[in-house]
């Protein structure tokens, strides 16, 4: 193998690593790592979980022998600063490797490029960019997040072929199939926060909870220890929560908006005070106020309004819509308010990230330009 | 190769042939004949057109030496009928072929299993059902239209992902993209007759007819003389064609639907007269009478309503809907229009044929069960 192919092999491999933390490294970033010496593997690491070992430590506190002139890769940029953990480019230093080879470098502004810094600074040969592209699809949310301090917002719909999301007396259950709801769990079981309202949580008697049961069998990898609750976020803007709705029953997992001035639910529950004005939240600042709290991947299940409000604010980044082959006609309820267009200009424009079958349904997520 | 894989290797050979008369063969099916020695192919043959030769018969025709004890392979049953050319079945006894295998057998009422009876009885050995889903596959149109005297109704649409297709003001040029359109030419350039009303035809400025230059990369192997126009047949209940509009400019491949009793735009023009109440034609009626006239594939391109129609009185089998990833919300204009749905089990079930990228949209093919 050329020198290059040896390095994608090995990268391949960590970036395999890093997705063992895909369901539970938040708010940290998924990364891995695998130190190689002449004879092969010496040692691997992944993140699992924040407050746990970074990749590199990981990697390096489980070798067998001495890391003396190794090459280690790395998905991200080795960290430069103390967090819960000590700095990883000086754990790689003390190993001694020789090489280090990096995804792509970490635009969290507490290393960006400072770790590369200070591995050269000692001597140790680095290079950068190796199957980046691969290594920046692990951590979407983290990255958007370090570079606009606001997470990922991406809003799910269920739509009937004909663009319907229940028929006009509100009756919904259900459009999509089972498989496609099983989909759904996965998507909030990578998420750190599913946003949704107090109507929908009234009118689905929902718990929007990750359900260990219905998640796809290609999960069962994952065990209950390996995935997290993630927050739900709960707009209640007309303060109809009561506080015994099934929601509660897990109140570690749940945070409460509603307008400035008003109390939670009942006292025991976490709550988020916002503007709140013209019967709307502002959704920019909520959504940088879940960026400040460390949120990096924002799913938001929501109805027509709030999910149009989202995208009408320029906050979504990406659509997931659930199309079944099923028609409702036009008395049925539509899928996304958003202001009146005159022109097709007006139109927003996105593009297509995959099309995908899952069950009897199709699923089409869709990127904002 | 064991016997069968040879048959099928003939036989997606003759599939090939039948494939050339794709655009062109209509009322008559899509047939492919391949006659085998020995040594291999003695001589081939496709169905192109009506009033021209068989697959058989033209295969038969072009052979170069004796076709005696040699194997048939077709696609559809021989015919024992004499229409335009004289029976199939016959002209193989004379070839003295000794084995005839055949994809699937003719419903066609003149046909139905007696081409197949005229061979055994002359001793030749015949074997039926080799890859007959993908015979059938040739002819969708035809098959239908002979065990139903209906033709298969394919209804067009262009949708935004959020299940729109145009604005509120009327304006949608253009929702979907120029791959979108050229496929939809191909659509068209593979069907009988093409469909549409009177106002789809005034606000668009529609022809309607086949534009050999947008036709899309993949047929530039059908020449213009493999490609006819076809059929258009304009709903104009309420009579508002002049006769003027870009539209009767191809005379030939036009037929206007008016109300009983109501004159044709212009005396150069077929006219087909229906019942028309409460604003609407007799549209079971109307498909009667085109199958009636031979055609096997009806492509539908028209506005909420009549598109909606066609759904409602169940005489759509599929549908082909191009989604742009663009989104336009919920005050511009429905897919559909259907009667009001009250329960979840009045939705109308379809079931994906396929799920296809089209240049930046995707084209989803629904069939209904």
């Amino acid at each position: 193998m050329a020198a290059s192919e040896i390095d994608h092999h090995w990268m391949t491999r960590a970036i395999q690593l890093a997705r063992k933390g895909w369901y539970t490294t938040t708010p940290n970033p998924r990364v891995g790592c695998v130190i190689v010496g002449p004879q092969g593997v010496l040692s691997e690491g992944a993140h699992l979980k924040a407050g746990l070992g970074h990749a590199e430590a990981n990697a390096i506190a489980d070798a067998k022998q001495s890391l003396e002139g190794a090459t280690a890769y790395v998905t991200l940029e080795p960290c430069s600063h103390t967090g819960k953990t000590g700095p990883c480019s000086d754990a790689l230093i003390a190993a001694k490797v020789k090489r280090v080879v990096v995804g792509m470098t970490d635009p969290n502004p507490l290393v960006a490029g400072q770790g590369i810094q200070r591995l050269e600074n000692a001597g140790i040969e680095v290079e950068v960019g190796v199957l980046a592209e691969q290594c920046e699809e692990l951590n979407p949310g983290f990255l958007k997040r370090m570079k606009t301090d606001f997470p990922r917002v991406t809003v799910k719909m269920a739509s009937s072929l004909d663009g319907k999301t229940a028929l006009a007396n509100g009756k919904s259950k259900w459009i999509t199939s089972s498989q496609a709801r099983s989909d759904v769990q996965r998507f909030r079981a990578e998420s750190c926060a599913v946003l949704s309202s107090a109507e929908t949580v009234l009118s689905d008697n929902a718990r929007l909870t990750v359900r260990q049961e219905q998640l796809p069998a290609t999960m069962k990898q994952y065990g209950k220890s390996s995935l997290r609750q993630p927050d739900r976020i709960i707009l209640d803007g007309r303060c109809r929560l009561t506080g015994e709705e099934p929601l509660f029953e897990q109140l570690d997992s749940l945070v409460i908006v509603r307008p400035e001035g008003q109390p939670a639910p009942r006292p025991d529950v976490r709550l988020l005070s916002l503007p709140y004005t013209r019967h709307r939240f502002d959704l920019p600042r909520l959504v940088a106020e879940l960026g400040a709290r460390q949120y990096n991947e924002l799913w938001v299940e929501a109805g027509p309004a709030l999910s149009g409000a989202f995208v009408a604010a320029g906050l979504v980044d990406r659509l997931v819509v659930y199309i079944a082959p099923k028609l409702m006609g036009h008395h049925s309820k539509d899928l996304l308010a958003l202001p009146m267009m005159n022109e097709m200009n007006q139109v927003i424009q996105m593009q297509w990230e995959s099309v995908t079958n899952i069950g009897p349904d199709v699923r089409l997520i869709a990127e904002f330009k």
